[in-house]
């Protein structure tokens, strides 16, 4: 593997800002300012036509007039001189560059040209750069960073790869407010260059990076996403919001960054297959992403619970179960070592309620290391670990009474906790989340947030974040298989294809269909086409009653209604009724299909779609006519592995119709995973297929087959 | 109806508290300081029995000691004094009391009875009271507190009755912090006397309180709770939150206030019949209280957004159409009028996005103005409002280049909005919601907050917000129809039941159930009792063929499986064979039903069952094969008005199967609701009867029809 462009990208030795000038009220001053201020020991240098000297430095009036090329070139100039810019840039050797300027693909044909003439000019110097229409980089272990606002936090464990600018640098103050520290932040915008893809395989990489943040509103190349991501998943999590996925959203995700965007459904296979943990709000996206990059992995699933109130504490035990996550009952000695820390009326059950209670060590330290010591949980979380915060509002009433007594010596008389507290998580190999009403202006919050302890402001979200480790270690224990090889194009399904592309139709017929799946090894139901009435007796009789007869043509893509369909026949006479029948309802003489008649309720489909930038992705869910009422399904990429294929039907709301139940065997879901990949790989060798369609795939005894099929094809355009 | 007994207990004119001291340690000094610090007018006494001023009052040994009864007492001393002093105060004319004590009914059985006797000695003197176990109100128009927290907000319009004290009191500096006030809130602790129920009245009543918001371990007594919420919520917005309806968050809810906690669906039930929002989490439950306490009603689904970044008006437009409301493209007129106020490259078709951009006005007032006049959107959200929270960031870099320039001198320098943006939500009659990542010390967000324009941390959340004023829409215009009155109980049913008691039998049959049925107008399918071959055969000729034949007794509960039912018999000599495969699966003479076969796969089920405290619920739901794979239900109380019957069914995520389709005519859900309805009477009418199912509810053509029923009978303990 070549190494990744944002490797130099972000570690410059030398950047070169263009478009900083003494103006403090323009952007591209305020970002030389992050580039000189936050620590950075680089050399930075500046670009400007008239200024001999910008912020202090000396500046040049063109690339071909600096000392030597720097290793990085920062361009935030109007959209038509990036090109020129990039010109000159490469001239003098400068391999990467970060586009700062909108005004690209996003705004219509005439900006997309200009976006590809960048692309043609860097792709001739062998620039590799990020943008154009983007906030930039931080990497918190050089301190550069390119963006608007100051970068405070100092190192931290968390990966961003965000397409939105906003969510890397507007939001530093909230995530220093709530202890979120970055490693590294990667602004992608119109991703010209270098893309989502690679940022993922940076910070997948990069050692300092613990977890991997994505915010996304469009996948451009959805086979190598999901490849880069499963590389990295089993040993690093990664989390991500899609926003998109809506009328609304999507035209929004359009305008801001041109990125194509795909249904809701797509994004959460895609999400699913490669082992991300998908969130649906940004502050989930910090906060779930922190909590996965500083805590232990969760071995289990088992939850102990502090809280000196019940109303928090009972909320976490209900969001824990609803997270899948369990919060036992104490043993016996463990409550009875706990029973005589809290009050009588308090309960040493779990979760552990000390009630009001100001000797907050018992709550910080005591109880929650009697709790992890005793074995009996995998995960701490504590909620009322408080002090300054609650103190300083008690003072108020106080101030009258306490004469001459300052707050701050009041904070002093009364008790906080002792510094241990904050080390407590780390000397255990758990997860220790704190729940808290109290910010950072709180002594025990910051206590907390200093030590990389995840803070939440409500007992739900910790609880919440516990589910996305739980979520994780099911990701990090899953065993992954390899896609299995794509195997030759069968002669026959060849045949098919090219005979209807020949005859320039848009579908195969129900027949065909399955002859192309048969050769793939997918079960069909017995059949046979019929041109005449004795025909399709005697297909009938060979086949053997009760049958099916069913037009059999091309052009008729949905049989249900219209009396093109006779089921349930039992004898020859209704056969021939039957095919009367069709012949009266179609107008003109067209076959049948004469077919075994297969019974149950368990019905199922089977699909194919293609979406643009994707690969072509496997559908599976309820069929028949439940699949418009429960829209219950679910999707994956091909090529499919055997965990894809195996991970699929559990994907249902529905999956326990797989099972065993009402007298019927379970269903074989081996035989099911083996038609899903199957339905991938006709997928990949035929290209002429625009989507496949079986449904019902019913299940003969415990055995899927397919007993429906369409596929259409590509229309030449 | 009688006054509410809250409203004297939040307006006494003067207040004794037992339990302060002089001691600043104490819980019940602190609860006193909240009464003598935060602004109440009325007279405050202590009762103690060896000091002789506390806090700077006067303090008197007992109760009878008071130059006069107090009109309230609010008592912190431990538990087992509590009952002498209800008794001392009862004796001199108090009428109201908050007992804050823990240690009652939520420890055990002696707990249990003590509550019990302060319950006895407070009704003896007509004392009305708060808790025991509770941290007593607030009430922000005569600034009585009785809570450990100062209460620093100022008087607001949201209401909260909570069954966890720490949510009334520990979370105000949080509340502040969001801008969220209170007009009064009460922490109902054990409800051994003033309950849920009289609190949310009361709210209801309060005209101060624009919206209530409820936090929920139990429910007591569903009818009366349904009953009140439903004469409040058609003119007053009612939010609430749940937790207790699983395994884990049900032992921690015991443990706290000793509530009866009930299943997830239950609560969803009650909350949808009663007009109640349910939300997920505490900081919801605040949030979209405030917002629904201050902004104007929701007058359609069009939001306008405007932003200064993209991903933020990506992910509100995503979130708001997910809530089901709609983010409409602006009209060209619109569009034309928004473009010279904003940069090329940007959108202006909504989400309008400046793109960063420090000309904050145009962000807050202008072009928000100028959207909210053209009609064309029902409610605005803006991102990115902000100045000092940003502006101090920059400072940090600006410092060495603005030499001797203070802070406070930049940010006076810089252009924040002008005061008008604060008032210009008020302008128009829509709701306008802030989402911004600054928090309160951010001058605009602080100018929102302080203007009772709700702000939310993330944008997300605020669109979030707006789907509880949608949602509240519905509710507000919903017809509520009142329940029909009830019928006399049927003599055939009673004789039934009266039959099946005197044998003991633990059930009905199939056939008797359905007579109960018949009797209250549910429509059965055909059927005959049948004790032999021979009757069996008539029976199936009177019903005409194809039908059923199924074991009849009340011992078989569940027929499916095991031979003791055939389905889809043709003639007499399969009608003979089923019977005697019957007999031999039963394995003693068994009676048959012989049944009209109704086909087709839309199969309802239609239930009862009853939960301690709460009135007879009827269950609709999917039936047949279904109930069990799709767990697609819905719940109410009986009686059901015409509005619950109707709303059942809209309820299901299958609902679309009601409808009509693949050929089949729409189901006469005006046939359905009789049915739920009736059943509810039956539960009424019949104590006797522990559980219905009717499993399946057939649709025959358009009509529903019960094919099976089964009616468990209460077993006297």
């Amino acid at each position: 593997m070549s190494e990744n462009p944002l490797r130099l990208l972000m570690n410059p030795r030398s950047v070169a800002v263009v478009g900083a000038s003494n103006d403090f009220r323009k952007m591209g001053t305020i970002q030389a300012l992050s580039i000189l201020k936050d620590g950075y020991s680089g050399e930075v240098c500046f670009i400007h036509r008239k200024e001999k000297t910008v912020l202090g430095r000396p500046a040049f009036p063109m690339a071909a007039a600096l000392p030597h090329a720097p290793d990085l070139a920062v361009l935030i100039v109007p959209s038509s001189s990036i090109a020129n810019l990039l010109e000159d840039f490469g001239r003098i050797g400068t391999k990467r560059a970060i586009v700062i300027t909108a005004g690209f693909k996003e705004t219509g044909s005439a900006g997309r040209s200009m976006e590809e003439k960048i692309r043609s000019v860097a792709r001739r110097h062998g620039i590799r750069f990020v943008g154009p229409n983007c906030l930039g980089i931080i990497n918190s272990e050089n301190l550069l960073n390119t963006t608007v606002a100051p970068f405070t936090t100092g190192p931290g464990r968390l990966g961003f790869a965000s397409q939105s600018g906003t969510y890397v640098t507007q939001v530093l103050p909230y995530l220093r407010k709530n202890g979120i520290r970055f490693s590294k932040a990667i602004s992608l915008g119109n991703e010209a260059d270098i893309d989502l893809v690679d940022a993922l395989e940076y910070l997948g990489e990069d050692e300092q990076t613990r977890a991997v943040i994505l915010y996304i509103e469009g996948i451009r190349d959805g086979r190598r996403f999901v490849e880069a991501a499963r590389r990295i998943t089993p040993h690093k999590p990664v989390v991500a919001q899609y926003v998109g996925g809506s009328a609304s959203g999507a035209r929004a995700g359009a305008s801001h960054t041109g990125a194509m965007a795909g249904p809701d459904f797509l994004y959460d296979g895609i999400f699913r297959q490669a082992g991300i943990l998908r969130v649906p709000t940004i502050e989930d996206l910090y906060a779930h992403g922190w909590t996965l990059a500083t805590q232990p992995p969760l071995r289990g699933g088992r939850v102990g619970i502090v809280t000196n109130s019940g109303g928090p504490g009972t909320a976490i035990a209900y969001t824990c179960d609803q997270a899948g996550l369990e919060v036992p009952r104490f043993s016996e000695k463990l409550q009875r070592d706990i029973r005589p820390m809290i009050e009588a009326h308090a309960s040493a059950a779990n979760p552990v309620d000390l009630t009001f209670d100001l000797g907050i060590q018992k709550l910080a330290v005591t109880l929650p290391e009697m709790i992890m010591k005793s074995g009996e949980v995998d995960a701490m979380i504590l909620h009322g670990v408080m002090h300054s915060g609650f103190m300083v509002e008690i003072f108020d009433h106080l101030r009258d009474y306490l004469k001459g007594v300052s707050c701050d010596a009041f904070l002093k008389g009364t008790r906080s906790v002792e510094e241990d507290a904050f080390q407590l998580p780390g000397k255990y190999p758990l997860p220790f989340l704190i729940s808290s009403f109290f910010d950072d202006t709180d002594d025990c919050t910051r206590g907390y947030l200093d030590a990389g302890v995840p803070v939440f402001r409500s007992p739900e979200n910790a609880a919440r974040a516990l589910g996305s480790l739980h979520r994780y270690r099911l990701v990090r224990e899953r065993v992954l298989s390899a896609a299995p090889l794509l195997p030759e194009a069968q002669s026959a399904a060849l045949e098919i294809l090219q005979r209807a592309k020949a005859e320039g139709r848009g579908a195969l017929d129900e027949y065909e269909a399955k002859q192309v799946l048969t050769a793939y090894g997918v079960p069909v139901t017995r059949e046979e086409k019929a041109a005449n009435r004795e025909d399709a007796v005697e297909a009938a009789q060979r086949i053997r009653y009760p049958v099916a007869v069913k037009a059999c043509s091309w052009e008729i893509l949905h049989k249900s209604g219209g009396g093109l369909i006779a089921l349930h026949l039992e004898n020859a006479a209704q056969v021939k009724e039957a095919f009367d029948g069709i012949q009266k309802a179609a107008g003109k003489p067209t076959p049948v299909l004469v077919q075994e008649m297969v019974s149950g309720n368990r019905e199922f489909l089977v699909g194919m779609t293609r979406f643009p930038g994707f690969a072509p992705c496997v559908v599976f869910g309820l069929g028949g006519v439940w699949t418009e009422i429960h829209r219950d399904m679910t999707l994956r990429q091909a090529p499919l592995s055997d965990t894809d294929a195996a991970e699929m039907p559990a994907d249902l709301r529905s999956s326990r119709l797989l099972g065993e139940y009402r007298g019927l065997p379970e269903v074989k879901t081996g035989a099911l995973s083996l038609i899903l990949q199957a339905v991938g790989t006709i997928a990949l060798l035929h290209p002429e297929i625009a989507e496949i369609d079986i449904n019902p795939v019913m299940i003969r005894g415990a055995d899927p087959v397919a007993a429906d099929a369409l596929m259409i094809l590509e229309v030449e355009g």
